[in-house]
């Protein structure tokens, strides 16, 4: 049984169906070059066993999840002259029947040459299987916040897989989470070692205002509800309270929100599934997690040729 | 605490302290530079604030965990022009005290500019986190063998993370588990797809035998003991029962080694950390499992910068 | 003559002492070997004839203007195994002498074989003529606003040399000017386009907010003060009117200011070195004009072998 | 207003039409690509606003110019999926009206997914508005030429853009320039270094004549009439007087051809706009400078979707 | 005359039509793009001449030899928009005729812009004549072991054309060889570094056993029987014996296979094409030769553009 | 016996010692990380045999020849971080001895961690096999020239080893011949299709010398006499006699010399080893064959890792 999100699921996180847009083209094209030289650095004699006879085959989802990572499959089989016909759309979720069973969706056809469907199987349904997780992971610690009536954002922290972040941060928003910084180039974040480098707080928001652009935010790791008035202060647009237990953050995050209501408030560190809802507070607006991008689940899909949709 | 694995601990996997010697230098350099340059598209304005002055860092393990990915950390400074040193090794483990507490241990140092050192934290930690993660994931898989007297290989699949497949393959191998094959130009492997497009088994096993170099192996996914029987006899190297139930299993490799000595048998489908030893019989010699390159925990590691360490 | 600038002169814009810090090493690097590749398609006939003895060569500036562009000339040279000795800094001014000559100053000595130093030759000269150039640029504009007591920044915008930001968007670091938004990954902006294609201004900003994360800025083109009042309602960070009169510009921004003290207020349109001073006003925080990235001056320089300073 | 040039006006350089047959095809794809994603790192939240539904957008020409860089313009928008139709041609010119003002010109149509007319709009127009800066900037140079009646050529350097050679180039030849030597693997050209490397001109002219290939030609820069009778006597096709005072030149150049008909006379050195004239003379067969190819104005054209051609 | 290899012909080596099934499009692709970049590093004035109207051009056979490389040649003209038409097969065979001379064939038809035609001319003619050298060469010491009767395979080594190994190694399959293995990672191969290294046969096999993955085969370079016997021994799957004298050779596979019949028997050193038959021995199963990919003769194709193909 | 070439064996060809000047390094090491790659797509299991101690490796030179692509061997090495002393120069030749039988020569030594000598060994020796055949190829064609005296060149055509052609044209230099145009961006050559493109020879001359640059040389094959001084009074710089027999051509020479004693001649078609001499005219200037780039054989080179060498 599968279902679209509908509009109240997704009033925490983001609408999905049209997430695709923000991918640029031409590097979704170019990583599926290298995820398909990575699976046959030189001959595919399998493929030679099959010939290249025009084929159809099914993609299926064998566990419940959360479909991403339509456009990286895409891209996979359109390097290979292979068409993919979607039956379901980036976004929607599969959920296990009434017996607490999965039954097998079909998701999606291929067709194009034999040889080529199985060239592209491994390294589409790989992508597939960990995008879907990451967006699928999303949707349960969403599901919390909800529960709990929490309005603010999970994020998604850097500590993504080297080489695979465009896809697990892009997971991200499929699943309804915030993407966070993308990479140091975005909001420049200050931690310890940028702070007492220029000897305080202050100086080291004050350097930074000064030396970047008007168009960047500036965000500070802060130990305790003093360093957080330091940094808000001096012009910080995000204080990150680190690793505070949930009931002192609480207090920070008032005191802090009475005096800089324009400042976001993040928390981060140690959150997991389980401990989470003791962080949803009215003056916390993101929490932060790198249970979003390590050791996700992957859904399970599989690719099966049809055997009678074969034609010279 | 930690420990440098003994002899009898590595009875059943690989020896492991040399294995940085299988990977080609010029292959991990160019990934360092996809990671690097992934981590930072335009400016640094944090680099800035901390400036370029030497410094040094100090690699922490915070929690228990096999070392792994030391080649790639170290290509990543080398990159930045930083020099790290290791007080430890590729594959040793790091485990809780007496207490059931993890202390952290200072596991390397790294020395060069500051404004470098944050550069590469973030790509070197992602990359250490996870190959760590998959070799101490390899570690409890052999751990239960060990137990179990079982002598045979566990071996890690194709379905990597797409882009990162040297670092997940390689860290198998310092996890003590076998790499599977490498990609679809590694020994050949016979699927349903392949066997019906040339009308049988016997068929798809001469022909790919006829094709491919005498340097490669071929093997064939069967369904139950007659096509295993019929793929030995037309020369596989190795015989994969596919989701077999334990018991029929076993049964099928016995009457299998009682005919075909010389043919490897391998077995995979639904293996886990819990029911693998069922899986344990002396006529396996391969179980495999996507356990070990999906979804594997992240060994947690941090990078300190010394306040005092730093000179102009 | 030569001079580094002054505290006060360097007080509207950033100091630039360390600017070369946020350029991330490795794409500089693989810029540079593109630059010489782009020099040298296949063989240097020229080369041959001057041999690979060691040599000295002398960087000379013979024109006025500010130092910029030094870590890409570094990188060149360091590419082709030569070593670059600076003599002045980045950031530093070389202006006319008191009888408004310019005399050529003796800004680098670059040591390595003679035919690497005509290798690199003219890559490294065309990227610091540049380089120096919009720096140069920047100063001047910087210079209008300093007269006349304005506190804001100015902006230069994505309306660079394709292939060619980084160096540029740098260039405006070091000339003391705002680099505005590096690409479309930055900031969001919205214009026209967005703001039919979902109804309103309303619409886009808040739709924008949903989906991009809350590190992200959201700026606003507008076209009058209803609009700029409409975007800053929605939440927009920067509001930028876009070919306002200057005197209805300011009414503008001052009656948005009262309103909304927190938004950015940005002008663009038709602005240039003449006319600038009319943009500046009180309420207005950031100029952008494309004037420091097009068109702009090159500093001239050279690089002199010295005759005897050859050694086998 | 815009015109085609005439037969006439186009008697000093070279016919434009079929100029974008010089362009090798991957080369042009590959730069697209480079462009595209230096223009967007990461994700385009924009492009969300906007989804992919079919438009059209026109491009307008805003300012006075020669039309160049359309290969280069349609391989950025091919590498999206969209078409662009064109109104006008390569090397069209667009000039004010009678009241000398600039009627905005429709120069072209841009079809395809609205977001990716906008992820191609800013790399697009970069590179049409340079080009046609510096197609328009020839123009200006070789319209003093045909005025004077000289028959010669003006050619720009090798001080181009690094990394954008390719464009730069090219937009000589649509303006009618000469391109001069492409990089060192092109004509030799022995300077100062090479000659006192070798001992004399004539040492080195024969020493690189005996080198490269005779498919080569060889230049020689010339401080003097006596260093140009050497050149030419040992062999080099062309000699480059630099930096000599006009008269002194032409004196030089009549008493070379006198001796030496068949070599190539070019002169270079300080010429601009203002003082090329000067350098018209008779046995002057080349004027080269870097003015065509450093700090040529820009173009201005803009691209504006059509708010009722938008289709699902 | 031109022939398609009959059945009996093809029975020692491996059937040929499909072979293109083997290489992986995306490789091939990237392999075209650079041989096109190498042929024109920037302007191809040439091209101007023809112009770009649509042409038609004829492949031209003009020297006996077996056709290989069509997938090359492919890519080469798809990535410039022309369409290959062909009137043969990969591997098909083309003889003198009775008088012993050679008629020119009608290979394929090429169709596409003239620039482009004359663009890809080149690059594809010079993969298609080596391809089609390497086939042909195979075919020669093939049709040697056909009229003898041996029934093993001849194979080509890893000496091949650096960067150009792809094509060398397909085109023996092509040509009915055996493509030994790729590269360091298919096959390992334990030669007299290794050996010592570990201090004898025996124990570089079982290390290596243990350390590489079981989808591996192991082969032993061996001097003498007494070598032979201890790689045979320890498990390596393929033993070759190194410049051995063909009657010591024959001895020691007969030796070998009597004990370990499993075990595949290899020799190399000093093979060619008149004494290869010296070495055809029923206990030979491969006889490997660097001949295949070093120094083979090229066949000769030309391209003609057919005058009256042209169209607008 | 090794020699190294003395005066008199050099005059007709180039001097040699120097070569390696006109390589650009960034060319050159991109190229060997390009065949590193090749050789080894993931693990090098035999690596892990042999382990990362010191060692040096000799390389021997076990054939005559000329020694051609020491820079190359270079920087496979330099790649692998293992350092290359020479014991001979490029360009140096190695013959047999009195008895005719060839000596094996020590060439250099390699020194490094023993796994990298073994990752480069294959790579290295293959570039160095094939530089050095092209140049001993070059050697004997020239050799035959100074027998007869004949003073012109002998140049190797584009026909080259797609990928590899920085290496074969280089070693047409070290071997002292010309290296004619390296591609379509070098020396413009009108053929039959762009004659027929323009209607006349004249035609197409004029077209090319007013569409490409002054710096540019213009060749046209011509099938007689009469188009060949059709080709010269339109302003060809070199006219090509394509496939006449010699005395024809030699004739049609000496006429075209006599009216155009400027144009340089080169005769072309079916040259080989044997029938050069019957081209050897004092009237030609070049005579070019495909023969030293295709079927050229290879020298052969081995690597021996000297067993005492090894340290920790």
């Amino acid at each position: 049984m599968s279902s679209r999100p509908t509009e109240s699921e997704m009033s925490i996180g983001q609408p999905r169906s049209a997430t695709q847009c923000i991918l640029p083209d031409s590097k979704v094209k170019a990583l599926a070059r290298e995820w398909l030289a990575e699976d046959c650095a030189s001959f595919d004699f399998g493929g030679m066993v099959v010939g290249n006879k025009t084929a159809k085959a099914q993609l299926l989802c064998k566990s419940p999840g959360v479909l991403a990572g339509v456009p990286f499959f895409d891209a996979v089989f359109r390097e290979l002259g292979c068409i993919v016909t979607w039956h379901y759309h980036e976004g929607d979720s599969f959920v296990n029947d009434k017996h607490n069973k999965f039954q097998r969706v079909k998701i999606a056809t291929v067709c194009g040459p034999i040889k080529n469907i199985l060239l592209g199987e491994r390294p589409a349904l790989n992508v597939l299987s960990r995008s879907s997780g990451v967006a699928t992971q999303c949707k349960k610690y969403i599901a919390r916040a909800k529960e709990k009536g929490w309005k603010g954002r999970i994020a998604g922290t850097r500590k993504t897989t080297p080489g695979f972040r465009l896809v697990e941060k892009y997971s991200l928003v499929v699943g309804g989470a915030d993407t966070h910084r993308y990479d140091l180039a975005s909001m420049v974040m200050l931690k310890d070692n940028h702070i007492w480098s220029t000897g305080s707080i202050e100086n080291s928001v004050k350097k930074v205002l000064s030396l970047a652009s008007f168009t960047t935010k500036v965000e500070v790791e802060c130990q305790n509800i003093d360093e957080g008035l330091e940094a808000a202060a001096a012009g910080a647009h995000v204080v990150m309270f680190d690793n505070q237990m949930p009931e002192e953050l609480k207090r920070s995050a008032k005191r802090l929100k009475e005096i800089y209501p324009q400042v976001i408030i993040e928390c981060s560190g140690g959150v997991d599934e389980q401990n989470i809802e003791e962080y949803f507070g009215d003056d916390i607006d993101v929490i932060s997690t790198s249970k979003l991008v390590q050791a996700y689940p992957c859904v399970d899909f599989s690719l099966k040729i049809l055997k009678d949709s074969i034609s010279d």
